[in-house]
């Protein structure tokens, strides 16, 4: 039996003077990347730079937008209209998708930023908003989220493609949210991510309380931000090939 | 014998709460319009009405990429090195591609604003880099610019396209240079404008010591962003068709 | 028996190329302006000359400090953490009082603009936020936001001066908050100002219903960012002197 | 005989989620910090961070305002107008001041950032309106430039206080400029250096030809963005130190 999952990892958040993560050693583990877009890190000279190491290394290129807020990473809820929200959307997507071309490759998947990821999760109108402007830019993009967030079920309706995503490094509630980080455990050690990928890549994950749940994961989430982080992404990758699973994109 | 010429405007110049121009009055005169990317003016928001509204209206789609510089609305030179600055452009024209295909349409040009338009007249690094830029992203892409600037020669050189353009309510040099606005007379009138922009549509230009001049402009370019502007531009389209004159797109 | 009260007027929310408002005509009419400090609004140079106008005509100078947020002109809630905003609001307050002090004048309140003014009046972690900032720069500078807000409780617990303000043309509840703008006749007429302005004058507003309710306001809002606002502003001030009222600041 | 001179650093340029230099650590050493403004790196948050560990070390603060260029972190020359620049350089030291009273300290001097250092040394309009800033806000004011600049000129003139620095890893031509950094030998090493400053602090400088010149440096530049340059920054201090020299602020 073959299996096969795909890693994503952010990437391309520096932005002018300022360099975070070591984007180049995490291409050599992932085979999905979240590129910034301009509104929360990745000036244009990063994301064209991103996109050259991508094509050159055959990772997929996912589009990261986020709200417009450089001095707040993107982290931060931003009640922007859903009109606002849809134009600045659709506008990093098309920077990113000439960056792609001009680098040889295209943009395959979005996957929305800090806030905005976690507010479509849930947010009705902001979901809609985003579901709306990547249908508008290309039919054929794929959505990466959360499984059951509101924005995966518009998305689908939408008749975009939806790709769900598990995180390496948390640990999950029985009902398959994550532990918030402020409860101990939420965090998985070096030591618990091995079980813990290599279950996700065959459809299950077990619970804080050891439970064991069902989880369909196209893709697993790694940090590239830390020299550790980056290590991690690393052994996660060795890991499931020990294993025999491949890693590939989902697009 | 018939003619035919290009009637071309910046708009999509306002920004957030700001509004600048009305660019719906501009385009029931003009064929093509300069749409600011977000750099110096045009939040996605704008930009993405901007399309619509020329696609409605069938007008061609510019781009007008511009220095990193909201607060000098791009008529600053900035010393952005060359591979900043070809990043800089990749990622406003890929914005603005998008917002177009979203309307229905497609840029089909490009026109530096500002400061950016000024320098690559000869700046000869900064005039390669937006090449470059343009030429990176789609080889259909024609350059709209001045007769004789560097960018011009150098676009020509890397296989683009290049169309020229004469402005209406500017006076000329007999050398073809513009008349420094710091001159008298440098700015033409409301009395002095329908014999200027006839003469351009017919290959020709009257200095201001009397010299008559060849010149061939593929445009002429109008300003929208006041409410005598708007009023000019509809002039200018009046007088070109009263003498035969199609107004139709260089590209 | 004398009364005095305060008009105030939200103004220097011009940015670079872009402009808002008739300024120097609205502070003909009111005693205190609420000055942008470049966040929402406001760069540099508009702060200045604003500062310079006040200070000429003899007008109290209030900050105006905002999220961070350009294209959404402040007025979109942001999720900022207490310590970042306290920055945030120290850092305008500081850059306004600069401009006020080269000026000739100072800065002699504080009124949170757009998002950040609605958010403080409920949302007690961001509304400690602005008044530990306020009361951090300088004690003797005065609060001016709504009767009832959080904001208004922790600056007086701060010790801090807080001033209450009404508008001049929103129609009340008879609990004396405001009829949302979404209702039919939130928004009074200018036949109904005259009345409204003087009752909260005396220190009572007729509700939407026509209870009459009492009202501590030390300030009246007046619009001034459109030709009929500040023809507004200057009605407003002439029916309050024709009542014997004195336009004269708070602070 | 007994010495002292002053090490100043730029520090505070942290953006965000964007961590530059080890402030902490480099203020064990310097007696002066050039504290960014917000407008090429630090935003309020950090800015108020470093002034309180100014306070906390005893170390003097200065403002290191810069041109409105995030994106170039300062580093690329803007051709502002001379009233802009005038209100750009109060805006960003009257920012710095409310951060350093909040912090219980003050601003002492001013040391322009970047590009905008540069220029001022030989742009008469820039310098002009530089120096006009630093003596609207405060004419205590004490400005750090290169010895010979035009700013430090027109800031006598105009009755402020002049500090001159020389630069602990540069070579100098023997007319007392610095030697390009695209010639050899441009950067010192770590053996050249501490020769180096204790010349400098004892009023002479060994050009790179050998000719002993004479220099009047009230400060010495040292680097704090790198762990490499904190420890430069230390070993200057030693090394001044050993000699009898006392570091201390000119201010």
């Amino acid at each position: 039996m073959s299996h096969a999952i795909d890693l994503n990892s952010d990437v391309g958040e520096s932005f002018g003077r300022w360099t975070l993560g070591d984007d180049s050693a995490v291409m050599e583990s992932v085979s999905s990347i979240n590129a910034a877009c301009g509104f929360h890190a990745g000036d244009p000279s990063v994301m064209l730079a991103t996109c050259k190491t991508a094509v050159e290394r055959g990772v997929t290129i996912g589009a990261h937008p986020a709200y417009r807020d450089l001095a707040g990473f993107g982290r931060r809820f931003l009640d922007a209209s859903p009109a606002e929200l849809t134009a600045d959307v659709i506008y990093q997507i098309g920077a990113l998708q000439a960056m792609a071309s001009v680098a040889g490759g295209r943009v395959a998947y979005v996957k929305p930023h800090g806030a905005l990821y976690n507010t479509i999760v849930h947010h009705e109108a902001q979901a809609a908003a985003v579901v709306s402007a990547i249908a508008a830019v290309d039919q054929s993009l794929t959505l990466l989220t959360l499984p059951g967030s509101v924005a995966g079920r518009l998305a689908e309706e939408a008749g975009l493609r939806v790709a769900h995503e598990a995180f390496a490094d948390r640990a999950y509630m029985p009902d398959g949210s994550l532990v918030s980080r402020r409860e101990p455990g939420a965090v998985l050690t070096e030591e618990q991510i091995p079980e813990h990928v290599t279950r996700i890549a065959n459809g299950e994950i077990k619970a804080i309380d050891g439970t064991i749940i069902p989880v369909t994961a196209h893709s697993i989430c790694v940090h590239g931000d830390s020299p550790g982080a980056v290590a991690m992404a690393a052994d996660v990758k060795r890991t499931l090939e020990a294993e025999g699973i491949t890693i590939r994109s989902f697009a």
